[in-house]
């Protein structure tokens, strides 16, 4: 059964407000939950239709397709949905290649950033404050698991990036020098802008290194790539010059 | 004004089976219509709140916020919609690097495979016949205009693949040959599968190279990456090495 006040509770966790006053967000569908619970997530509560989880017993509600498609942000709600905490944030460590985002503001293509700096090997990702919050539903859905398994830290990005200097800072720029050519040392931190507007002025002024990815199509044309495709290129570029 | 047989009309181009048989297809917003009306696309007809589009007088209808209301598909209607002419499918001539899709689904993938296509210069992109329709309102939007640079073929796959001899036929296989280290020929058809599924068992067969695009995170994961996504590696790391 879900309570009136568990049915407050999931509900309010579509605000970011909420989720960070509780320090508690939601995954839902067989296939995230079970990414999530097998990581070191602390689950808070799990209610599903069907005892198949991995889950303790005492957080576990079993309750009937009714009541999950009451409590589901889902079309078509999937076998159970479950809260889970917000890890602490801990520490800032840069080691090796870093990803920051300057104001990405769409769900889709932040859940696939996360996606692609898992499956690349990047420890951290770096979010400045304007960037959409990563356990907005929508994210951790598109981030398919990934989320448990890289550190995302929400900064002030401007100061955060004058403060540091282990760090080349990086960015993508139309007038930059070709990715292909260009060498980028193993520390670097690799900023990716807005979808519309790019990278915003005050961190323009701290990039060190502008890069650019060239553009092969016999008509020029003045759109710029995706940022999740060419965060996608970007990262694959790195790694091939570092291994191969 | 809007006539109630041009609302019918651009309704029913909703469905794939009247766009097909009218040879029309809608395309929405001032960029996308500004796009279009620059290519060599023929316009039919063009519904706008605003006399700001480069377009014969004849097929331009002023109409009020609330009529393009009526007609939009968006959220938020903006400015104009426009019924455009499907192009009459020529004969396919493959030159150089071919993108083949085998049966990709999402529209939003599809419409960012053909922006990359358009971006790096592939002529020709193949699609069987159960991936999902280009005219597709969705597709429309997200290729942001190269939907009238790039060409595009509906074919039955496996029997174009049987009897082309000019190109290689390459596909992404988890364990194909590192990418980095294999050599695609200039002349090849690079196939992308479909999301859940992979490329279908039909054409794994009609392979002639499997790569895989390597993973770099200490944490194996089944997981494998979005095919817009492996569609913008495979293009990039492609042109890299025929130009640098």
């Amino acid at each position: 059964m879900v309570s009136k006040s568990q049915i407050k509770l999931i509900t309010s966790l579509e605000q970011k407000k909420h989720r960070t006053k509780m320090g508690l967000f939601v995954v839902e569908g067989k296939k995230g939950i079970e990414e999530v619970l097998g990581s070191n997530f602390e689950l808070h509560s799990l209610f599903t239709t069907q005892d198949i989880f991995n889950a303790p017993q005492d957080k576990t509600h079993l309750i009937s397709e009714a009541e999950l498609k009451k409590i589901s942000r889902l079309k078509t709600a999937q076998i159970g949905l479950a809260v889970f905490e917000i890890p602490v944030q801990t520490e800032i460590k840069l080691d090796g290649l870093v990803i920051a985002l300057d104001g990405v503001r769409d769900p889709g293509n932040l859940g696939t950033i996360i996606r692609l700096c898992d499956w690349f090997g990047v420890q951290t990702l770096l979010c400045s404050l304007d960037t959409v919050d990563c356990y907005n539903s929508k994210v951790v859905q598109a981030s398919m698991g990934s989320i448990t398994r890289v550190k995302i830290d929400y900064v002030d990005l401007p100061l955060f990036l004058k403060e540091n200097n282990s760090h080349l800072k990086a960015g993508t720029f139309l007038e930059g020098e070709n990715l292909f050519v260009s060498e980028i040392p193993k520390d670097s931190i690799l900023i990716l802008g807005n979808e519309a507007k790019g990278i915003s002025e005050g961190i323009e002024k701290l990039v060190e290194k502008k890069i650019n990815i060239p553009q092969f199509s016999n008509v020029k044309n003045t759109e710029s790539l995706n940022v999740a495709t060419a965060t996608a290129i970007l990262l694959s570029e790195f790694r091939r010059k570092e291994n191969y």
